[in-house]
């Protein structure tokens, strides 16, 4: 049993698989990808059972259906190398696979083991424009906890928030900051909000970053989203996950003591200088008076650093300090030439967000000047 | 006191400094550079006691000499952030750096106590070219020994050979292979050859790759290697590392039982492509017939590969096995179109070289086929 397939075709989907495939697993068979072949049709399956990916390509082939397990790691590896052309691949038990002068036997697992992979999905159904929805996770995926410790898996994703009057909201957050990307949707009948786990994430944005589609399709029926990426023939299924995500709203500041406008790119350069004098302490001190702000830093091995920029200001002057990380990660997902830095305290979250667009927010929490 | 310079070429010099600097030391002044102001002149001085770096860089100061040493990493890493456009540099005890809007204030250490980093050389002095210096050290500096054990220090760095009727020889190797490269030299007055350890051949590749020059000097008076760059202004002292070289002409293989001729990039795609399968067992068996070789590898995670490749054979048929990555490092810096792999037996070391260029060999021992 054999067919053949375009090496550049065969290792863009093994590579579209391997988000979905498990990363450390006591389980083999998800470390692995489901290769299908029926009537003309060759099917990639692929899941850590939080994650599922199923891609369709047409392949010409007519004779017996025949299926295997292979490890994606070794088969991605072995593709990649492969000179551009026809890959054969053959299977009798083993797996063989030659191009041109090249000829590789490799393991198999068997396809009966391997899950299913895409459930039925039967609820809410919404269109999302592809470019805009990746833009908007892109600008809050930042924020998420990498930790991925049971104890806080709430946060360790991004929290899809449906809102009545047609929003959607993502939000990501670490506790310690919070970044939020906004849009109006023109359906009417809105699934309820869900979180998915940053795994699935990075999944998803993958194959939204690959697709070529305007729009794609999102199901919801409860604990299962389905991303279904008709022109692509792409479904992926992530699993909610089940945790209580905390009441953002809660936090948004709504008064300010002090509002600055700065230039982003001015800002972001001086406070990048700055940060090397930070060193350990890991913190900037901002000195706000009447039209500019001094950028300050130091620490006992690199010395001290101090940038003055203008700026325009509302309300009070104020004296406070952040993690430089904290604010740079914020500032560069700021597409407008200027920003707004809304402080309500030097104990109380601070808002950044682009001028003139409420589509992004960023909260930060200021830290005790050392 | 006080001076300005531009950003860009400050930065230049001081990460050209960068590998005379030692990496891990238990005085901290060998770690800094020293920068020397004097009239119209500013000298930059970095040293790790093996290696010595001297720039002279033309500056518009006529006031009091002054002198101070900086920590490299925390001075460039500073520089590297500032905008574009000249720098000032003030110091009265303590080093200020203003650029714009922003000022830095850096610890320093004492000029004092810095070590003499450029004695005087008085030896034998010849001209070399100074892209094919650098080309010959780059075709010969991965075979060094990484290991800088003291027991091995004279594997770890590159012996320079000079031979009568006007030749040199570079070599390096790790005891399980061998490379050398080779160039005439007119002078007639050649020094003894010397042996230099490989952090100091990266400072001295580094001048070599950043120099406009066609030439440089070599002084040499036993013990240390000065190299002059007139054109830069630059100098470079390596002290030579007090060890034996190994009789490296003595594994030269004088006899072989087969000789092949293959296409260079043919041989190498096979080679990355069956090296996958190779996997841990790091063992590539080439099985050498008349018309053709055929590459081998397997290992039991990843399966087995199999190559084949026209080959044009003199000798017997011969089956045997390498390290995928020694072969594959050896045939990547062979620039001619086919190159020779010449067998003088399974537990003897093989030769390859360039089709009709003698300026480059490579040696390797065969492995035991596992």
């Amino acid at each position: 049993m054999e067919f053949k397939i375009e090496k550049k075709k065969l290792l863009t989907n093994v590579e579209l698989a391997s988000n979905a495939v498990a990363r450390k697993t006591t389980n083999p068979i998800l470390s692995g990808i489901l290769l299908e072949i029926k009537e003309n049709e060759l099917n990639i399956y692929a899941t850590d059972l939080q994650t599922g990916f199923h891609k369709k390509e047409d392949i010409a082939y007519t004779e017996e259906e025949f299926s295997f397990v292979v490890d994606q790691k070794v088969f991605s590896d072995i593709v990649r190398t492969l000179p551009d052309g026809p890959v054969r691949i053959i299977y009798d038990g083993t797996l063989q696979l030659e191009s041109g002068n090249s000829s590789f036997k490799i393991p198999t697992m068997d396809a009966g083991e391997f899950p299913n992979v895409i459930p039925a999905v039967s609820g809410n159904s919404i269109n999302l424009n592809r470019e805009e929805t990746l833009k908007m996770i892109e600008k809050v995926i930042f924020c998420a906890l990498k930790d991925n410790d049971p104890l806080s898996k709430n946060l360790n994703g991004l929290y899809w928030d449906f809102r009545d009057g047609g929003y959607l909201t993502l939000i990501a957050s670490d506790s310690y900051r919070l970044a939020l990307s906004e849009t109006k949707i023109d359906d009417e009948d809105l699934p309820s909000s869900f979180l998915l786990s940053l795994k699935s994430m990075e999944e998803l944005k993958m194959v939204l970053a690959s697709s070529k589609a305007e729009t794609f399709t999102l199901n919801f029926d409860g604990s299962r989203s389905l991303f279904t990426f008709e022109e692509e023939n792409i479904q992926l299924i992530l699993n909610v996950v089940d945790a209580k995500y905390p009441n953002y709203t809660e936090i948004i500041p709504q008064a300010f003591k002090t509002k600055i406008v700065s230039n982003s790119k001015e800002f972001l350069d001086s406070l990048k200088r700055v940060s090397i004098a930070a060193g350990k302490s890991e913190q900037v001190k901002l000195e706000i008076e009447e039209t500019n702000i001094t950028l300050k830093a130091n620490s006992p091995d690199v010395g001290e650093a101090k940038e003055i920029i203008d700026i325009e200001k509302d309300g009070e002057d104020i004296v406070i300090a952040y993690s430089p990380k904290f604010l740079r990660e914020a500032i560069e997902k700021v597409e407008t030439t200027e920003f707004e830095f809304n402080i309500s305290g030097e104990i109380n979250p601070t808002v950044i967000k682009p001028i003139e667009d409420n589509s992004y927010m960023y909260i930060v929490m200021p830290t005790r000047w050392a």
